[in-house]
């Protein structure tokens, strides 16, 4: 069973989580490995379709996602994380050590929505169908997790690569609950209220309206109700945010419309980054409103696209500050003259 | 010339300085050359002595570091970094964009303190006199920047290996001096002054004095005046921390005990990391007072080490919270245990 632990001096907190060490990995040694056509599959992947036999998740799984309604078979799945690192089946309980230490049972849900039965897909193969499949896959486990009362907050995510920390090859994200809102979240939670109590508007609607009225073209593309740009203060080459244009804290909020739309932008935005960068690993992060607060007027739902081609090191870990070796301004153009 | 950016929806800032990116780098591209007799060295070291003639650094040498008495050749040197992210020819200004964005002109320092004469040194070889010599560098180059009233913050950090973001081989550090105290170091001096206020006790000293005593056992090792553990809230596995045992807030009002002292007990956790984890690449990080507040009552200066054989992902990027798969009761038991 796993902790989750407060540093005394800093916000910082931490799951340890020791079974987690154990998972096993797709990945050879080599970094070359993790791309395109050598991706490992050295043993029976267990998210494949036509592998279920061998997988030892069959059994465990809790939804059958989206059902392609030609074939009636899965387009998604949902899984319980096999090495989580929080777990439903735990009491929520609050721990004291030495009259100095705090922490809280490890409690929480951990699963893999496995995005395509097709083990070479990514988001930059895939189709649109697959991609709004894959988007209405995420909102119902919001929805889920949403009744939890021990729930405070969901992460949707996305490891792509060995780079970036993905341990098998298979197309899929993972979801975290967590019994309380992460510190990442609640300085962004605390910093666009201070903006909307001073200007009475939400900062990313204003940030919106900025960027598609600046000279400096952060902008990457937009369609009817989406929005991509790289963000002004870029930590990472080709960063991406992608933004809806209607205000809406929640992301699984989302119009039949809008799924159509992100899905859309979702595709051109990874057949960009592809092409620039040539299929480099990334870490896609769905920030949204913590579970019971979803009408909030000044947090507005988006999605981190983080390319991993650079490393945060000592300087990083030791101010917080990110170095960033090319502008927003130069990769959003590299990006929107890309060849696809 | 480079830009510091602040996120308008956080508090992220992000140092935009493109000619950072046309660096050289030592390691082949296969992370096995990054270790042990392996260290790529495929043009002439930079760093090393006998080679200062290639050097462009060395009419650029601003400090000549420590000098052997016996030789009177070196021991350490002090060079602006080639490709900083940070300038002191600039003028600090601030600016403003579209009305909505906020930034600082790129005005700092960024050094980089050669270690040793030897190529091939580093913490888990270097003799004590040289660890001494290397910390005594640390600590004139503090007092340097000290003077620069554009200056609010200096830190002093060490990459090893390529995985842990290290471009050159030969030992060395980087400092660099920031116009602004990093958002790492704001939330540490707002929780310990939290702290303070609540107990009238610093949180590290009242945390040394709690490991010392507590049954859990993180405690790595202590001499004199120093103190070494794995920290209740580890983020990565055999992650060390070290700080004087009497309450001190700026690392360059170390005595010549302690100077001492702290050779002695980096040399013998360096040793330890090495024989548990097999040299692994690492960050090692100062985290002392902003320059103008040396006295302060609730902030303790320490050393954070993590090794890095984990990766953070999206779930770290997405929360800031760490996964940690082995705990720092077992972390630094190993590190007791260790035959070196």
């Amino acid at each position: 069973m796993s902790e989750i632990r407060k540093d005394p001096a800093s916000t910082t907190w931490v799951i340890i989580a020791a079974e987690r060490g154990k998972r096993p990995c797709d990945f050879a040694e080599e970094p070359k490995a993790e791309k395109g056509a050598t991706r490992g599959k050295s043993r029976p992947c267990p998210f494949c379709k036509g592998e279920e036999v061998e997988a030892p998740f069959k059994t465990f799984a809790i939804w059958p996602g989206e059902i392609d309604k030609e074939t009636m078979d899965w387009r998604t799945r949902v899984l319980p994380n096999r090495y989580p690192a929080l777990r439903p089946s735990e009491e929520l309980t609050q721990g004291e050590m030495d009259d100095f230490y705090h922490y809280l049972s490890g409690v929480g849900g951990h699963e893999v929505i496995v995005e395509s039965r097709r083990h070479m897909d990514s988001f930059a193969t895939m189709g649109r169908n697959q991609l709004e499949a894959v988007i209405r896959t995420y909102c119902q486990r919001y929805n889920y997790w949403r009744n939890d009362p021990r729930i405070a907050y969901v992460l949707v995510f996305r490891n792509y690569g060995l780079a970036a920390g993905a341990s098998l090859a298979h197309p899929h994200s993972q979801l975290v609950a967590t019994p309380l809102i992460p510190p990442r979240l609640s300085q962004e939670l605390e910093e666009t209220k201070i903006f909307y109590e001073q200007e009475r508007k939400c900062v990313y609607c204003e940030m919106i309206e900025i960027e598609q009225k600046s000279q400096a073209s952060r902008q990457v593309w937009e369609n009817e109700s989406m929005f991509a740009l790289c963000p002004f203060a870029s930590r990472f080459p080709c960063e991406i945010m992608i933004l809806p244009k209607n205000h809406s804290a929640a992301f699984d909020d989302l119009s039949d419309q809008e799924i159509k739309d992100l899905a859309q932008i979702l595709s051109y935005v990874f057949k960009r980054i592809a092409a620039v960068l040539g299929d480099p690993p990334y870490n896609l992060m769905i920030h949204t409103a913590p579970i019971r607060t979803p009408g909030l007027l000044y947090y507005h739902w988006h999605i981190e696209i983080i390319p991993r081609i650079t490393m945060p090191a000592g300087f990083e870990w030791g101010t917080g500050i990110y170095i960033n070796v090319i502008s927003p301004e130069d990769a959003a153009r590299a990006m929107r003259e890309a060849k696809c």
